[in-house]
């Protein structure tokens, strides 16, 4: 039996990493319970120590009640983490979390360098920045990335960071719209619908929360859904080049998304963080499509682009077209939400981020992109090479594995056991995504070579 | 009539900055409505040009409507901008939005110039950090702030900023929290309340949001609340050294807040973003109070300590020991908000934050706060000599002038016409703020000498 000091027992009730470390309730001090003094409770630290400790009367709030488990990556993290702990000198490689880790180009950290310093004398210091991001920046992205397609820089609202934009989004929509995703997706869009109070319980049968509308996306059905068996939404979350599939959407495709939103008078948010990785002819935004401005936000980012994971930096495009049913532009309260909920993104990435879009920045970031790619071929052969099928990779820096009649969580499993290789398992981003793996092609070149080397070995 | 060109006036639609600019519906092709093609409605552009518009069938959130008018602070930036136009040749002062001004000392710009560099390097190039900050920094901030608090560093959350932590503050507590807001307050409180759904309708014959408990701080009150007079509510905002009034609750007025919180089991919400201006023996933490560990999160903030306004950092603390009613830790969730909705502070801000807590970095930022407190006396003393009542200063970089029985936006104007001088008035911060306008302190030694000469001689 361990010894027990209180304070040690205290200091688990902190942010216990594991389910079982967590404080269990075993009596509620009754007679307390409608008086005007706070709530007593024991709680059970462990299963020897039992400690009497202090509720607020605050009830939790129920949306985050029916969230399930930890966000993925920190889940992964956590598995990662007690791996480690078991086999201390494993050498782990991490395909996994699709972390950037090629340096980012010298025009732009010296940019960036720059301005930090210049922050330092009477004519570099500025304060706060405007909420929707500098001018020039804004216009910069419209340029470099929108050109002739009629998006203005007054409707580009710069950020830190496209998850952060899916957040402050769910804020605009409120608790009472209706939201489809692609099945499977990126996690932070069902978990912000969730937070949001836009979803109904989780089914564990299903693996699906209620009320959300799960667009199931599969190699023979070219992960586009098919929109004839989806019931109308009000919002649409949709992620091409996808994550984690890796398939970019073909033009046709989303035309057929444009009008199915058309007709249906959604929001399509469309999420091309990627776009910069699309080597063919698909769109890069939603809107080369016609009739895109009148149904559709979109979101992007300068993490994956230009290796800003850690700098913070992304944007999300309004047009001034897209109206609520009453005729009130959208536009107009994201306005109202980033003034509000938002200060601007740091001045030092938007620097930074002018940089990334001058023809010398510009065109360094396209190697390091190429780089990627490359490192997206090498493991897709890989993978190719053990009988598996393997998509994705072309156009974004995710291969999409599938291992037929298994389940996800367990291939990470082995991988992890048979080569100490970090994936992520395609569960982790809905039902759907059972049966796969998500393969992050980010990743120094030596290391993509070795876990190449240790696939092709051991696991077989 | 001017030429109507459809482009001009589509474009009219963007982001009208006046209420007069908004597109006005005037017809909605009733036979559409209910049908599965998106709702057409024609919108009156001007009082010459109408066209018809396709709206989505997506309804505006409710929430949003009921917020008044603009955020105060884009708000008074339009009342200065149609200034500007109308005299081009005012040479305005702004004492307004609470701006630092300063310089960042070079030890930390340099911190951040280094880290920044270092990006474009192998060894230096890092990508994601942990969404809850870098552990040396959340350490420091730990030391720095609240040693001998009991405060740990797990317990301490980076952010991009105090106002961005508001928000994600009110996802974790949900709509169905009850809340008590000083008055006057800083916007945000209220703002992202009404967004979350925690407020009813908006009251125009008494300036305030049904549902919301407003907590009269007067001068004769000493700037806190009648607690005998409040009924308990789950959450309680509260801004010390307080962001109008520039009053700092004494020891004894926060053992009064604590204990009432206790008693309610409420969570006070505690904004310090100016605790370290204060100069007397005023608690510069709520954790500095007993028993607040269990009631307590605090949120606080580097811009208006270290000049990062622009720079973006600022942290939230949530002790272990605050728990929801069914004894669910916060920290837990506010822990799930932090890893779905936000992805860390920048790296480069966060190195330019630790630079700032090294000794050399803490002892140049205590010279520029010393100096804009210079700036709030000389300024507390040109209000003093129009015989007008001037509060706060002395703990906080803002001071709060009192004209009895006028109106606050009359008095903004007044400055502004004869003197040039932009303020902000105090009913932006709540009913009980009217009659006040708030004085920052935040300029260049010049700017305020001159806005003193400018008040002293021509406004009486």
């Amino acid at each position: 039996m361990p010894k027990m000091f209180p304070f040690q027992a205290q200091s688990c009730i902190c942010m216990p990493l594991t389910e079982s470390m967590q404080p269990r309730i075993i009596k509620t001090s009754s007679s307390m319970i409608s008086s005007s003094i706070p709530l007593k409770r024991e709680v059970c630290i462990t299963n020897h120590f039992v400690k009497t400790v202090s509720c607020t009367k605050v009830s939790r709030n129920a949306n985050l009640e029916k969230l399930q488990n930890g966000y993925l990556f920190p889940e992964i993290e956590i598995r990662q983490f007690e791996y480690l702990q078991k086999h201390p000198d494993a050498k782990l490689i991490s395909l996994g979390i699709g972390d950037t880790t090629q340096p980012i180009p010298h025009v732009v950290t010296s940019a960036m360098a720059q301005h930090s310093q210049a922050l330092s004398t009477a004519e570099g210091y500025t304060g706060y920045g405007a909420e929707q991001g500098n001018k020039a920046l804004r216009n910069a992205i419209a340029e470099t990335f929108y050109k002739d397609l009629g998006v203005k820089g007054t409707e580009i609202f710069v950020s830190d960071g496209a998850q952060c934009d899916i957040a402050r989004l769910q804020m605009l929509l409120g608790s009472n719209v209706t939201v489809a995703v692609q099945d499977p997706s990126f996690p932070a869009y069902i978990d912000t619908s969730v937070i949001m109070g836009q979803a109904g319980d989780f089914q564990s049968d299903t693996g699906r929360y209620e009320k959300i509308v799960y667009m199931k996306c599969t190699p023979s059905g070219h992960f586009f859904p098919d929109l004839s068996t989806i019931p109308r939404t009000d919002v649409i979350f949709f992620c091409s080049p996808n994550n984690p599939t890796g398939h970019a959407a073909s033009r046709e495709q989303l035309k057929q998304l444009v009008e199915f939103a058309s007709k249906n008078g959604s929001i399509i948010v469309c999420d091309s963080a990627y776009a910069t990785y699309i080597s063919d002819d698909s769109p890069r935004s939603i809107y080369e499509i016609p009739g895109a401005r009148e149904v559709a936000i979109e979101i992007s980012s300068f993490s994956k682009f230009a290796g800003f994971t850690g700098v913070r930096l992304g944007w999300t495009i309004v047009p001034e077209e897209l109206l609520f049913s009453n005729g009130f532009p959208v536009i107009k309260d994201f306005n109202r939400i980033v003034c509000t909920c938002f200060s601007g993104a740091s001045n030092i990435a938007q620097a930074g981020g002018l940089a990334c879009l001058s023809s010398e920045g510009f065109m360094a970031l396209r190697r390091v992109i190429a780089f990627y790619k490359e490192n997206a071929e090498i493991l897709a052969e890989t993978f190719s090479s053990l009988g598996l099928k393997v998509y994705g990779g072309k156009n974004a820096p995710y291969i999409w594995v599938h291992f037929p009649g298994r389940r996800s969580w367990d291939v990470f499993s082995e991988i992890l056991e048979k080569t100490h290789i970090i994936t992520v398992p395609g569960i982790g981003f809905g039902p759907g995504g059972d049966g796969f793996i998500r393969v992050s092609s980010f990743g120094r070149r030596k290391c993509v070579l070795e876990a190449s080397r240790r696939l092709r070995n051991l696991f077989k």
